[in-house]
């Protein structure tokens, strides 16, 4: 079964919007097995729609399009489809009444415009939208199939999940599985080159390595007749990886850092508290996106000015005068008074230079410090992210987030039954 | 000047990775005047580039491709490019030169593969990159355009703005320019139906509400002579549009809340802090994420659990057992705490049921308050976020932390002269 995904609307034709979309749909085809051949993104012309549709017909056996079904679209990429078919639109009297029951249950009122989405090509399938206002429609026709969704991803993703992956499952003798491991701390160059003679000998599964926020994702995918045997192939493959990288390999089915952490914390019995000051909250804000996380996670402070590390942490105004807020002593210091405030088993500190300004010859921009307090002792780091580029903060505050979660995960995996402080 | 982008290769065609560079691509020469006509994925597949390119060359005159350069690839995209342009590859010997220096300035050893990308089509322009081994290209035949683009965006996107805009600019007759209002407080369907009428009335600029994030962000695009001219074309619907939203339209010039919160605070000389439980840092990661915010921001806690509440931020026992930690009175006396412990002018708390589980009858999933503490008093009031969802906890928590960033906006801006506390 090949594809085509067609994204209609200016907005994503001229970079207004991701077409996040695209990506969605492509995804859940590929893992239910069909091959995505092409994907187009057309503007809101109904000349420019048409022309795409009879392109994506003539190379595809099945064309999905997503967008240009609202009522300010004048429904063409609907008209499209009916031109296609060769019938006319019909009022579908079963939408109209929902359309009704929709716009009764959300208080608005209904114009003519809107009833227009109830009319679909003669003979075509709508697909019920509880979400909005467009239905879906499918159309068959000299053995293509030609499936329209709406735009807003609300509306497309569950009617795609509920009414279209069942369809094309159904249709693919080939299932395929597909995972995701998740490497913190090596370069994208060091993964590939550990990986590249496994990623050239095997075919089934694939292996691809690809950056993504200071991390390496290893994207393994795999096909066989059934979704089962196709995650069975990929296995030692993820083992093998897994033993290649150890713990920075911390998740081998795509999990984030924060949920490993979290997980691993709450199956040791162990509390963490966090003391920020670069990363302003973004290591707590991450751990506390895990549901679940006020097992293992009561509080922290985000200290961003001296005067916050001396009241709130405790941190001694002589190691800021002699060392700086920026220093290993300082976020020693500072994960020590946050173990002792919030009575945690691990303290963890982030104190840095995220730029774009504020570095110095000894500590440019990117430099960012790390201490983790633990009953047994306390250890500090520093590392030096890039100093340059537009996005300078907010890389280097996401990379002292990863790493700041990253050491909390190390020091709860080597947790040795210790006596609580 | 019409234009077409294929982005090349198989992780975006799979729905692997998102199709940021098409978006960074298309709203680029959207802004330099060019009109973006199509979008097409291709895999990495010679046979499918070089009907990628077959069509685009047939239907636009200006053809821009992104990926498929890389030595992994064997380099199909620029062999396509010599098969239309009917020439051979030869080697560039300033370009292998450079590709020299890249890797002995990096340590890399160099393979005869990675030379391999010093190869392009004869007649063809290289384009230099800096941040990487492979070239760009750029061709020219029958009046048609053909410009081919690394695919990793840390070397695309300066290879574009240094060498393709300018080209692409000095072929264009109409400048465009794009700005964005962002308005916060109103769904999406009462600024549509308030700017309604002015969408349909003007096609210069055109105006067009987006979603994002819980606001709704108004774009609005006008085409002129020169770029100024066109800024000056939306002035009036800008101004216009300001009116009918007020302080609820923060920004005319696409800043984010944060920012627009962070220059207010500072022009008015004044301080905030953060006192957040359910949003667990959101809100002091986002003041901190401005550059300078260490004028207007000491830190703030994140006080998850019941007990860091009191510890930390002085909430009483007897709110928290009669009234819950998701409670106004307990937002207020977070409100409170916070104000008093960093001694700052404004406090801002939020405390709530993120989800997925947790809620009750009487406080569903969603169910979020904030308190405000000024020295003047202090404000509480409760929101009630969508209850389900796939996101329901991202949803709950974002929308949150707009709304606490909103509320010190809101007192920031109606701040009088008051004695400091």
């Amino acid at each position: 079964m090949n594809c085509e995904i067609i994204a209609v609307g200016d907005e994503v034709l001229f970079g207004d919007i991701l077409n996040t979309n695209a990506q969605y749909i492509a995804a859940g085809l590929s893992d239910a097995g069909a091959v995505v051949q092409w994907q187009t993104v057309a503007g809101d012309s109904p000349a420019l729609i048409r022309q795409a549709l009879a392109t994506a017909l003539t190379r595809c056996d099945t064309v999905i399009t997503t967008g240009g079904l609202g009522p300010t679209y004048d429904d063409i990429t609907k008209e499209a489809a009916a031109e296609w078919l060769g019938v006319p639109l019909r009022r579908n009297e079963a939408i109209a009444q929902q359309l009704r029951d929709y716009f009764a249950s959300t208080g608005r009122e209904m114009t003519e415009n809107n009833l227009k989405q109830a009319d679909i090509p003669e003979g075509a399938m709508p697909l019920p939208n509880p979400n909005g206002t467009a239905p879906g429609i499918l159309l068959q026709k000299d053995g293509k199939l030609l499936i329209q969704l709406p735009g807003p991803p609300r509306e497309m993703r569950p009617m795609f999940q509920n009414h279209v992956l069942p369809v094309i499952a159904a249709q693919t003798e080939k299932k395929r599985a597909s995972r995701t491991l998740k490497i913190f701390g090596f370069p994208e160059a060091a993964v590939e080159s550990r990986l590249r003679e496994r990623m050239l000998s095997t075919q089934n599964p694939t292996i691809a390595p690809y950056v993504k926020n200071g991390e390496v994702e290893v994207r393994l995918r795999a096909q066989a007749p059934t979704a089962e045997a196709a995650y069975a192939l990929t296995e030692p493959y993820a083992q093998e990886i897994h033993q290649l990288f150890g713990l920075n390999n911390y998740s081998l089915n795509g999990e984030t850092l924060a949920q490993v952490l979290v997980n691993t914390l709450a199956a040791k019995g162990l509390r963490a508290a966090t003391a920020e000051s670069c990363t302003g909250g973004m290591v707590s804000a991450a751990i506390t996106a895990v549901p679940g996380s006020s097992r293992v996670f009561d509080g922290g402070v985000c200290s961003y000015s001296n005067e916050a590390k001396t009241r709130l942490l405790g941190v001694r105004p002589e190691t800021l005068k002699q060392c700086g807020a920026v220093s290993e002593p300082c976020a020693g210091e500072m994960a020590d008074g946050i173990r002792r405030l919030m009575q945690a088993d691990l303290g963890i500190s982030v104190t840095g230079i995220a730029g774009p300004t504020g570095g110095t010859e000894q500590k440019p921009v990117g430099t960012v410090c790390f201490g983790l307090s633990t009953p047994t002792g306390t250890i500090t780091l520093t590392r030096q992210y890039r100093a340059s580029g537009d996005d300078v903060r907010e890389n280097s505050r996401t990379r002292a987030t990863m790493e700041a979660l990253f050491l909390l995960l190390k020091a709860a995996v080597e947790w040795k039954e210790a006596p609580h402080v």
